[in-house]
């Protein structure tokens, strides 16, 4: 039996791209380290004649890119989305630099879909966007002028991948009854089942009157933060959601 | 006295280049890793504005960059340098991947200049070219398509230098200050304020029957592991008590 590629399960997730340019050059860089599955969220212009000129002969990954509206879309059956900022802000997702966030990314794409996200050519990802990702990466720049191209920062994520991923093989061929790590072994909840707990938990929240539904943002933030560092476990998620329905069941008798 | 930094030491040489946008994406890349010794062995067209628009705040490398009519002046002076080629031809020059060409070359740049070569777009570096380097450098890439674009591959070598430039400034210090920045400003929550909100925890699951107080060890163990993970702090600690005590309440009523 062939085992797929875990490469073809990291997906990288453009959101909101203002120059086709850099969508093509995106395809290119992908292509290079063997990545397949690209996600533009609502992209400014495209398809795009300058994207297929800059992706040269990486034209079928344009072809084959994902479209959406919205970047829950594109994170949807995902068990590990790692957000790409330039600036760690003050938020407390762990932060990774490229090396270690491509090692972490392969490790669970031997298993489910994950996503590496990309947010605007100004201004990078929102704080709401971040705050839908269990990680952050950041590539190490000139602290003086760390303005990367985003077809550069796709590409220097892209070699750690290929480099992660021949480091496995490599390891797999040297030592070729290494036990499977713990880490494989954990069944990591999808982006959805995290939103849907995310969801109840507001509800009971609001319901409870601890959350004022007219200015939910800061505490479902912190709250999404804390969960994400925790990269909760399909059954994690029952047993929370499972606590949730019972203190609601009872309050309701 | 000032130690110079060795990546000012390091040259990023391109022959040939067909391009003017490759020499100002190259630019860019150089400046967003530290690097600022750009040399031009007869390029087709520069300056030109094509290369300025793409250098985007990097237009100050392309200013200072060298014009060479050969690559034997770009190389005058300096003690090591590695030919980029995109297919390890039968050469007898050793042959380094990207990470261990980077360390090379930063262990000599701390002495005098060194040099990173890149050919033409199209076709590389000539034999000549490569014969006048001391190694050869390959970076890994998808063995059905290892088309980099010019800048893409400057980009990379210019990214593993500053990972190895940073490697050895944190192996000089000793490590002492990893990533102080977004950790320390955590505030953790004691071991002590932890056990309380496990106990209300554990409590609030019993009375509302999710929880049989004759077997509790397996669930519990589950959830301490889970907020484990997440490495609670003080003011978590306090939002998650105050959700628990908010859905009591609703219920005592």
């Amino acid at each position: 039996m062939n085992r797929p590629c875990p490469l073809d399960n990291v997906r990288i997730v453009l959101s909101h791209t203002s120059h086709p340019g850099n969508i093509g050059a995106t395809a290119r860089a992908m292509k290079t380290m063997g990545l397949s599955a690209l996600y533009l969220v609502n992209p400014k212009s495209f398809p795009d004649n300058e994207a297929d000129v800059r992706a040269s002969n990486a034209r079928d990954i344009l072809e084959r890119a994902s479209m959406l509206g919205s970047l829950e879309e594109a994170l949807h059956d995902t068990i590990l989305a790692i957000a790409m900022t330039a600036r760690p802000r003050d938020l407390s997702n762990r932060t990774l630099d490229a090396r270690l966030a491509a090692k972490e990314l392969l490790e669970h794409a031997a298993q489910s879909p994950v996503a590496l996200v990309f947010g605007r050519e100004s201004s990078g990802l929102t704080t709401a966007e971040i705050s839908k990702c269990q990680l952050i990466v950041h590539i190490p720049t000139n602290p003086d002028y760390s303005s990367l191209n985003l077809a550069a920062a796709v590409q220097i994520m892209a070699y750690e991948l290929r480099m992660a991923f021949t480091e496995t093989i490599t390891g797999q061929l040297a030592r070729p009854t290494v036990q499977p790590t713990i880490q494989t072994i954990r069944q990591l909840a999808s982006f959805h089942e995290i939103e849907l707990f995310y969801r109840h938990l507001e509800q009971a929240m609001i319901d409870s009157e601890f959350l004022d539904p007219k200015q939910p943002k800061r505490l479902m933030q912190r709250i999404r933060r804390m969960f994400a560092r925790a990269q909760l476990e399909q059954e994690e998620v029952n047993i929370l959601r499972g606590i949730l329905s019972a203190l609601e069941k009872r309050r309701s008798r």
